[in-house]
């Protein structure tokens, strides 16, 4: 649910005097993304979205993030493509806000995943980390593994309110992960958070990526662990291997997957269940109650990891 | 904050195909509106509102609203027309609830109120209660003065929770409410809730009114002290004449006002001042912590209750 921070209208005309992209015919929140504050935006010279960056992205990351959806567009990824204003600048500020103009993309997230959602995503997802890479920046990511122990330290800190149980299971389950973790897999540029809400389609077809604000340079590969969580289990938790299947065939047939990438699957599936897990039980047990957020259940996660932990190699995913 | 349902891209498809309005583009739950679940939907024949009506409303009532925008539309009212289904209904079901598509209104709705948005107001408040006079069903207002008393008893229930003074300050302004009501004025069908988030403006012109679904059959002039209200108050509370005489004097412009009308204005506002303080306080005592709704304050609205009060007549509010 996501304005954080609204705009004036005499603020917001101000800004749109920046760019050159016409007169304001509308503006609107959008109830979708959890970090940072959404307009709909249109003009008359078309529609775009305003993001307006609250507190949990940093802004000394923002050119980062924005130059690398630029590089992807350059490239033919559709992604929302930056809006520079008069100035060539991209990034602005408004209502006290780091702020910038994306362009619109149409297109409709899947409510519910079906199969045939899945070769299309693997398809992009292998073509947004070729396109990433010659992309010459890096970004650490925040939300990897070595940012995983002070995370569960984190939320452990008030264990007081955890089920039974869990805080050993996820301790062991960390360690093991973190063991286990491979090294001198491919590295590049990664989404880190392409969930259904994060994917259009239109006419049964792939029309675009959105929200770039977790993406950071990691292992290739764990972007795939990551979509393998988030679009393949259905709502029993029950794992659908045809997905899963659908998904890996297709990121392979634009980018193949090394042996050592495959064997590796179950370890970075793992890991990939355990970063949402705890992000969720962070937020589950530091959300004040009444604040205006959704907080998403962190079992969820749990209960993935479960199965990953139970898989005794690639062949569980379809491989 | 208004997307309590989500509908599956499926069923919207399915929805979609009773229609004659194109195929889908884009749809994106918008984060406005507190009582419905709102959607911006596009399709290749342009811009739409999916609107599925969430438990608040009565579903017996929605024919009567539906039926009202269309009466204004026809009569030159800027206003949501609800599109008609193949089979000629506009009021339908998705996802488990009543649900209507109307069109999309371009324009803005204004953060900070300027004086300068007064006057078209008032003039668009008269033109719909004129247009809406020969819509011959009506709507009892279930927030209007008889309401008023079994609400102030629904939160003094929970009393432990007000501010010292506060059961006691609305006991007394009410019954003098109640006491002083006028009868005879004359009686239309009423918007009851145009608020700046209902109204857009686009270059300076007032560009449609939205949001009807407290719209009800009640005195016209208790629509203008909602108004006085909702638009002539300044961040401190204070009162700002120059926004009262502006919108008052468009409004008489169009729908001449009786001395009769003029001379309740004090009462009307106290009236829509306590309507609002009581629902906000109602929502205030009765929201669980961490339920995702906005609680207004209803604080806001007993300090304009103290200046209404404090009114010696009409000329209090720049007539």
């Amino acid at each position: 649910m996501a304005v954080y921070t609204d705009v004036t209208d005499e603020a917001l005309a101000g800004f749109l005097g920046d760019y050159e992209i016409g007169e304001m015919v509308a503006f609107r929140g959008i109830a979708e993304g959890v970090e940072n504050s959404n307009f709909s935006l249109r003009t008359t010279q078309g529609d775009f979205i305003l993001t307006l960056y609250e507190k949990r992205v940093d802004p000394a990351e923002l050119p980062w993030f924005l130059g690398l959806m630029e590089h992807l567009a350059a490239r033919g990824i559709v992604c929302p493509l930056p809006v520079r204003g008069r100035d060539g600048v991209a990034l602005r500020h408004l209502a006290g806000r780091h702020a910038a103009i994306t362009t619109f993309l149409p297109g409709v997230w899947p409510r519910r995943v079906r199969a045939e959602h899945c070769a299309p995503l693997g398809a992009a997802l292998a073509a947004l980390h070729r396109a990433g890479a010659d992309y010459p920046p890096t970004r650490v990511n925040a939300l990897g593994p070595a940012g995983w122990s002070p995370l569960l330290l984190g939320c452990l800190e008030r264990a007081g309110d955890l089920p039974e149980g869990l805080a050993h299971e996820l301790e062991t389950a960390l360690a093991g992960i973190l063991a286990d973790w491979p090294e001198g897999l491919p590295v590049g540029h990664i989404h880190a958070d392409l969930f259904p809400d994060n994917v259009f389609f239109l006419d049964r077809r792939l029309s675009g990526l959105i929200d770039f604000y977790f993406a950071a340079t990691d292992i290739l590969a764990y972007d795939i662990a990551i979509c393998l969580n988030a679009w393949c289990f259905e709502a029993d938790m029950s794992f659908n291997v045809t997905k899963a299947r659908a998904l890996l065939r297709a990121y392979a047939a634009e980018r193949p997957l090394s042996a050592a990438e495959r064997a590796a699957l179950p370890v970075l599936c793992r890991g990939a269940a355990i970063r949402f897990a705890l992000t969720r039980l962070y937020d589950w047990v530091n959300t004040p109650p009444g604040a205006l957020v959704t907080r998403k259940d962190p079992m969820e996660y749990v209960r993935r990891l479960r199965f990953h932990c139970s898989a005794r190699d690639e062949h569980a995913y379809g491989l």
